[in-house]
């Protein structure tokens, strides 16, 4: 059998990020890890550097993470049998003062209401992602809707 | 400003988990953060505990991941502009054995094609959700198709 998993290379990897806003983020707190859904974008940082801007409370568990090392962003789209998944390694940086304009011509909102928000980057250390197929045999083994004969388990 | 973030019931969290396949499962090795998209299904084990299965190839990051602690299994679902996230964070542990068996009757294949696939369960240890209002005020502000008059930016 054929691997049907196909690495994407890095551009095509932005590319698809550039197409979604939603992602899920992983984060190490201790020795708990943690994922939580957050609403991000694509920005171009000092250098030309491509990084994922996001927004969040400054109370929020995730600022805390920025001290605790590594992070990991997924995001990822499903359509009929085939799929793709990317993802970004790095670390959280919060942007100050200047730097947090960044994420004012961005459709950057944090989705849970909530006042004095900050805005992180994920400065990206790796960037990876695979286009593969499903292979989900029991979507084929509903009966069709009025097939009739069959026994129904 | 109301907090529109509802927790769920432990409860409502299971509900929710049994209404979806997809989820994201991030796992350590090492000092690395790793996330990638599983197809899952929840399972009742020994002692009516309630527990969540997946299959995984043999020599998958996965399996190493097994001695690495805490992993978190994380699912969601946006409808309009609500979303519901529910994250359930344990241990894996593989299946031998007889104990492998209780795969057999879930709608849980891997979805990249491979052979020697081991079922693993993840052990819960804390599971949470909630139910949250999203707040994305730039979708509103997309000119409606032939509105005409707007500049066009």
């Amino acid at each position: 059998m054929t691997d049907p998993s196909v690495e994407l290379s890095v551009d095509e990897c932005w590319d698809f990020l550039r197409t979604r806003e939603l992602g899920r983020l992983a984060f190490r707190l201790g020795e708990d890890l943690h994922i939580t859904p957050i609403n991000y974008a694509v920005d171009l940082g000092p250098q030309g550097r491509r990084s994922v801007l996001f927004r969040t409370g400054r109370s929020a568990k995730l600022v805390t993470a920025e001290l605790a090392g590594l992070v990991a962003l997924e995001t990822d789209e499903i359509v009929g049998e085939s799929a793709v998944s990317v993802v970004i390694r790095g670390r959280l940086r919060r942007l100050l003062g200047d730097e947090a304009h960044r994420a004012e011509n961005l459709p950057l909102r944090p989705w849970v209401g909530g006042d004095k928000l900050d805005v992180v980057e994920i400065v990206p250390d790796v960037v990876t992602g695979r286009r593969f197929g499903l292979n989900r045999p029991w979507l084929r083994l509903r009966p069709e809707p009025g097939a009739g004969s069959e026994p129904v388990e």
